[in-house]
């Protein structure tokens, strides 16, 4: 075997497509996509299939009690911990053949080409086939790696029950996913995490780059508003008597996405329910949720600021905002020296590239909390995810495929 | 008897009230309302006591072939058309003890002040009681008056079917309302037709006035408007890049209460839907329900006018705003003698008066296209109706009967 330190592997872009393509069939849907929710049989039957595939790489394959599976290619010194890949392989009820599937299956790739080229690295190199990453079924989504990562206690994440009435755990012994090792960084060291994934949104297309260089995620915070007015009969009303709910709410939309675009970040309300609901009844009540975002806490801070002076404002002339706080997420960044190996297996390759901030939530955001992490994105056509029309061009795979191959390779 | 031409009768307000009482107790719920909807036994109940009290004033009783009930008291003339009061005694599924109540049992109360102070009239006097008038049970709402004045056909009607399975022939059958008079203008000719109502708004109350004089009705134009935007995951689609379908639907609301107030009218939004309806999915859809009204036709073509250049200037930047007709009803002026006579009678006996134009729609407001027709209104308190905490003052409810009872014997 070679060794590492001259080591320049190439990645086959064309099995890798086919791989992705071969997954894809598996649940395949009548619109394109695919169906594979998290601890289904469709579910089971992609992960066999990755099983059989890894399995001919020669790999030892392993699950943890939450049905995380790892599959290890071993290194030359067995003393050391893994350097680990990953993603899903779950989907969305109504999902598409990419989302997650792509990182599980470049890190196979990667697995693939050093087998192929013959390249030994002193650390073992893992695949990490995270348990129920969408939170279609069970919620919430990032359950395996917020397990591992100690996010959530492993028991409660066991007796989860999903709309269908199936525990968690019934499921993943009938699968046979339940493994014996808890699922805890403590009990599986590993020395660094990358994750490849497709950037879910509209960026990279935008610029006209190949890859992103993942620098962390944004923050998140959630809030509810509820909005009291005054229900009255539209027509004896006259507008100066009004006291309408709808039309402070709708002031509080605009003023939402006015702290986003002011901040730098980004603030949006997805729900908007209006009470009683009627053509001609002046709404008395109106419930928002509010969801605002940005790279720096700082600034976090200054939106929800903002967005507390906002509500104050429009709470007078007959009209109440109350506002909740309804659920948040730190800003994480992610190690310096592991995207730093990805912009210059970027660089080195000539790949058009740039530095990203994760807007979406994924297993590597819970990992990073526990372990030096990174994260490759690729750019998906029309930003779409989560929708059967998902879709990626089959050279920006492979070369996503190949900077990830790079920097593992830089690092074990 | 007396003659007309000397006639001052003065009406028996406490007598009103008890009426108002004893009636309120058919159908009465916890709440302090009363629930008679159309066609249901409970409303059959408050039509007997009702009939009972009309027996007892020597009247003769009949129904038309959709149930509207008429009541008569002989005038010297039998040659001459009635001059008819009235409004319903169907209340909402909640509803208060006074919407359309106070129009029927104060047209009784003129009926027995004419009767106890021995007065005739030339054309006889009659009282309706008009068929769902309310339209929560049997859609649409002013379904007798509606019949009457010849806008609903008479067979559709017979074949409504109620949300509970009813058909509404039958349910006239089995109550034994089911006239065989035709339920038109044409076969039972009226001189004129007074209603009193209670306001259902909160201006006379915030003017402090006792009775309303008013002039006619407000005309409606409801529209529907469906704003496409573009479905994205919150997280990784930046500000710029956005179709917010909500952004666009929230600027629409502003701008319909702008429309509102500039014109010198009234414009809302009842209804907003927003599609999908997530958290942290930016609205690719929103669907919004439009009511504009005015006291004047002209007004209302600039009010619609307005309103397509607002949803032409919003469909834009990836935008688009669909604008739909719904539904409109016309101005309805109602006849400036009856008119005159409820301001005249209203000064005449030092009541504390103003004109009013009608948000709502009345019994009236449909007669008024067939017959000469005016109304009276007393203030309730807080604007508030269909609910039981609808209330009103006994000695509004008194003011407002002895208006009705001069302007009705000033036309009789």
């Amino acid at each position: 075997m070679a060794t590492n330190g001259n080591a320049t592997v190439a990645i086959d872009g064309a099995r890798l497509w086919q791989s992705l393509m071969d997954m894809a069939r598996v649940g395949a849907t009548p619109e394109g996509g695919s169906r594979r929710e998290a601890l289904t049989d469709a579910d089971a039957a992609g992960r066999a299939l990755f099983a059989g595939w890894c399995a001919a790489e020669g790999c030892v394959l392993h699950t943890d009690a939450v049905g995380n599976l790892f599959v290890r290619r071993p290194g030359g010194d067995a003393t050391l911990p893994p350097v680990l890949m990953g993603s899903h392989l779950d989907t969305q009820p109504s999902g598409g053949r990419f989302d997650g599937i792509y990182g599980v299956l470049a890190a196979l790739e990667v697995v693939r080409a050093l087998n192929a080229a013959r390249v030994a690295t002193r650390h073992p190199i893992e695949i990490a086939v995270w348990m129920n990453e969408e939170g279609a079924r069970f919620s919430p989504p990032m359950m395996g790696s917020g397990v591992f990562a100690g996010v959530f206690p492993e028991c409660a994440v066991l007796d989860a029950v999903a709309q269908d009435g199936a525990r968690l755990e019934d499921e993943l012994k009938r699968l046979g996913w339940r493994g014996s090792a808890p699922a805890a960084l403590a009990a599986h060291p590993v020395a660094a995490y990358f994750e490849a994934h497709i950037e879910q949104g509209p960026v990279l297309e935008a610029r006209g780059h190949e890859v992103g260089v993942v620098t962390g995620a944004q923050g998140q915070r959630w809030f509810e508003a509820v909005v009291t007015g005054r229900e009255a009969h539209a027509g004896p009303t006259p507008m100066e008597l009004r006291r309408d709910a709808l039309v402070a709410g709708a002031k509080l939309v605009l003023e939402v996405e006015r702290i986003g675009k002011a901040h730098g970040g980004s603030g949006m309300v997805g729900i908007l329910d209006v009470a009683p609901h009627s053509r001609n009844v002046i709404p008395g009540r109106a419930f928002l949720t509010i969801d605002l975002r940005h790279e720096q806490e700082a600034a976090l801070d200054r939106m929800e600021a903002d967005l507390r002076a906002v509500c104050d404002g429009l709470s007078r002339d007959g009209i109440a905002v109350a506002l909740k706080d309804f659920w948040s997420f730190p800003v994480t960044p992610f190690d310096p020296v592991l995207v730093g190996r990805v912009r210059a297996a970027a660089a080195a390759r000539g790949v058009v590239a740039s530095d990203i901030v994760s807007g979406a939530g994924h297993d590597a955001v819970y990992m990073a909390r526990v372990v030096p992490t990174a994260m490759v994105f690729i750019p998906c056509e029309g930003g779409v995810s989560h929708h059967p029309a998902e879709n990626i061009e089959p050279g920006h795979a492979a070369i996503g495929c190949q900077v990830l191959c790079d920097a593992v390779l830089a690092t074990a």
